[in-house]
């Protein structure tokens, strides 16, 4: 990674602030711009905090050496033209990702490359008038993505290879989970198979087969549990004697004959989703719902220190 | 808990000795009747070797204590006659379930009940011909029990509805995570969710949009991290600001546009199964299946002790 030092963070809500402290702790510089007013003012706090959380979890050994790397620019050209490569994440929003993406690729030095945090346009909606395209494409978080390692490579059309892969290097190198589509599709794969099964479970809870809190702990302490360090080739491949193609014999068609049954636009009907969310604000009402959100980080730090602590 | 003190467990693989060590682990006594010549020989060591492994990974305070509450009988009718649950997990073949279940039912105590932990057939095809079928259901575990908390209780249509709810409590009792569905269904909850991931992956792959290792690593970097503690539903909850109703309003068609595109009938396709076998036996050669199930189930006790050390 020697000839990526200086990162340039455009848009910085919670994914952009994320994404500085991944690349601040990973060594890297950081100057980040964002369109607000006070940005800084309102900004730093709110970084300053998250790192605070990271070093209470035990994740991070130097708070003030990773704070002394982030620094604020007045304008986004300030940032792009002394950088090397730049993350993107700007307002989601098609015109607001076009007009971003015009004034990255003005702005761009001619070594640097930019991966965009989108998760609901291909790269391809908004970056095919810039001069710079061979060196842009998404590069999607997960949120946050300080805590959760998972990052999807999207290439363009136009995306050369080459550069597909020194994002997917660097990302690897500034400690994420690295992940590389071969072109774009909507919902990349974490939302497709996110999707699947959320199609599932709420196919399940509106035929009335179980509550919504009972699928969810069928997730949570079962599927959930071994899928927090194998993913699901790795999981059949070690649940059959002989591994996946023995496990895909013995139980591919028990699974077809699940599939065979699921309908077509099954959706998620307004009454089921009416039904899950009462069931949910009857666990949590809405006031709860911020204190558990810091209940959740708080597990993931756990989940990322437990899964550390035992290298595979 | 006060009337359910013994537990008779018929069939003792590596499912019925998992079940002995969670009931005797919870402080019931357990007797185990398996057909095998033998039994006592060649399954006590290794029940020995399970309960070390848990007391190595700070999961079992005496192992002594559990092991000195689990006997073996000579005949199944001895283990039932005595019990006051039974937890049968015979060869998962229809005439084995059947032949097994009328050997229990005619020696049933009249107020015991009965758990089958078939994951393949519904409680209807093998209990029908029960004259204690209204106090037989399924109780499903996942492999292994002692491990991964998750059951699912499926009553047959004869089911009685208290005995449903006697064994949610039991499970409940003895340390595990309960789900209760309304009436059968194939696959219950957790293979139907697991297949619907599964399939969704296995189309990808096939489609070339990432290796069989990506796609891996978007679940357990990215998906299985979340839901190793949180269920899909309570997951969109809270990725939202005004939770799941919010959440769906505001995602809902995009995930409705990825379902729309889910071809059925797409099946694990031979190529694919052949193609993901392929690259796993790369990752992972024949010789070294072994060993990473054990590595599997050391990070599942690490994963549950983490949960653990933070309740919800």
């Amino acid at each position: 990674m020697d000839e990526i030092r200086t990162i340039a963070v455009v848009g910085a809500g919670l994914v952009g602030q994320g994404w500085a402290i991944v690349f601040a702790r990973a060594g890297l510089d950081v100057a980040i711009y964002d369109a607000r007013d006070n940005a800084e003012v309102v900004i730093r706090p709110q970084i300053e905090r998250a790192i605070a959380d990271l070093g209470a979890g035990g994740l991070c050994d130097d708070p003030t050496a990773l704070l002394s790397r982030i620094r604020f620019t007045e304008t986004l050209a300030d940032a792009v033209a002394n950088s090397d490569y730049v993350q993107e994440s700007a307002f989601e929003r098609i015109d607001v990702k076009r007009e971003v993406s015009r004034a990255i690729d003005a702005a761009l030095p001619g070594h640097a490359f930019v991966g965009s945090s989108t998760s609901g346009f291909p790269g391809s909606d908004f970056y095919a008038d810039c001069v710079h395209r061979a060196r842009m494409m998404v590069v999607h978080p997960v949120n946050p993505p300080h805590l959760i390692p998972l990052v999807e490579i999207v290439p363009t059309p136009w995306t050369a290879p080459e550069m597909a892969m020194r994002a997917r290097a660097l990302m690897e190198d500034v400690g994420q989970s690295a992940v590389s589509l071969s072109r774009e599709v909507p919902g990349f794969v974490l939302n497709r198979l996110q999707g699947a099964l959320l199609d599932e479970a709420f196919a399940l809870f509106a035929e009335g087969y179980a509550t919504a809190e009972d699928i969810d702990r069928t997730v949570r302490d079962g599927l959930g549990l071994r899928w927090a360090f194998m993913g699901p080739f790795e999981t059949i491949d070690l649940n059959a004697p002989n591994g996946l193609a023995d496990y895909a014999e013995r139980l591919g068609p028990m699974y077809a004959g699940f599939a065979a049954q699921r309908q077509a636009d099954r959706g998620w009907t307004a009454d089921a989703v009416q039904r899950a969310d009462a069931e949910r604000r009857n666990i949590l009402p809405p006031s709860g719902l911020l204190a558990r959100r810091s209940w959740r980080d708080e597990m993931l730090m756990r989940m990322v220190k437990a899964k550390k602590d035992l290298p595979s």
